[in-house]
């Protein structure tokens, strides 16, 4: 099996270049190059046509969805255990929390961060406000979880859950209410920073804010 | 196993009613009565803390979130096939519109019917506006992908994916531009709702609108 992915540093292909990392599995990286809009390009609207990353081309064939690569990569690398097992309450947790992130979390970061371009800018601030009272939300709910000081969101241990839900507290940095003012998640978070592939993720997307060790 | 689905006809609950009646596998429902309220009880909110339905008690334990409880049901009833097996290519696109569905349409209908609620009313149409032009747009990209006259959306039968997107373009039913009015959506969905499954689901839901056979 091979694995290229296009990527752009700090976006929603993060989760998914940190779990190739985590996997060690052989994978490519292509920049797409935003500030050039390359993502609008139409060799890149080819492999995605809603011009978004990242996209993962599996065996030759383009895929799309952060919160499905995840699921997908899990499957197919069974060994690593990313996932809790099937037919186990850890899985049923799991799959619930995927798709609470997928379905609540990452649309309302949508909505904050594009909401001048994907609707009438004259609304925006409308729009903001909406995905700013969910998205503290989620932090409260998901700071209630940790709240056991558990070292993994799901399951005892590290998953695609991890991923997910540390790229999107970090999306949250320069908010008006960054996620890491919550104390459990805070501990959480600085927990899965400590991890190598994290360090290397970052090193590779030539990120240097958000981290543990301040540059 | 023991599976009981706390559901309110017309919902989010409809579209894992219905898989569980094409399982064919032993079930009990309970109605959660919406116009009561019964959906922020302390006994609904014990078991759903959002207060929203579906909640899926699988094992005595509750789950949401439509779209996981469909993929948790096709992992768990392999021999009914209603997901693509893992590793094929069906499988990724499978997988990858679960989560568009989900992260996609699924909350733009949820701005479409509760921007008056979730946020501040004053700017609720400037909410609905946008959640009407995702909701078309996702209508013209399901059209495309079933312009080539296949009878299910994915892996060439019937899976997880047909139960959740027929059950969103019922939602647009009332809305501006209705699916329906999409020339291969509409071929789409009249073959879909010809399924025993889909008739059963109507009628132990009580519904009586969108069948193929007028009432």
């Amino acid at each position: 099996m091979s694995y290229t992915l296009y990527y752009s540093p700090g976006t929603a292909s993060m989760a998914v270049h940190w779990m190739l990392i985590e996997l060690g599995v052989a994978f490519e990286t292509r920049l797409v190059d935003f500030e050039s809009g390359q993502q609008r390009s139409p060799e890149y609207l080819r492999l995605n046509p809603a011009g978004r990353v990242p996209t993962l081309v599996i065996d030759g064939v383009p895929y799309s969805e952060s919160t499905a690569l995840l699921m997908l990569l899990a499957e197919r690398h069974p060994a690593a255990a990313l996932s809790p097992a099937p037919g186990t309450a850890e899985r049923c947790e799991w799959m619930e929390l995927m798709v609470y992130l997928a379905n609540t979390v990452l649309p309302a970061m949508r909505d904050w961060f594009y909401a001048d371009t994907d609707g009438d800018p004259i609304g925006a601030d409308t729009i903001r406000n909406l995905a700013r009272s969910r998205i503290e939300a989620a932090c409260e709910r998901l700071d209630k979880k940790l709240a056991d000081g558990r070292t993994y969101i799901v399951g005892g241990k590290l998953s695609t859950a991890d991923f997910l839900a540390v790229m999107l507290m970090r999306w949250t940095r320069n908010m008006p209410r960054p996620a890491m003012t919550w104390e459990h998640i805070e501990l959480y978070v600085k927990r899965l920073r400590s991890l190598p592939s994290f360090i290397t993720l970052n090193t590779n997307e030539g990120l240097t804010d958000w981290q543990n060790t301040a540059v």
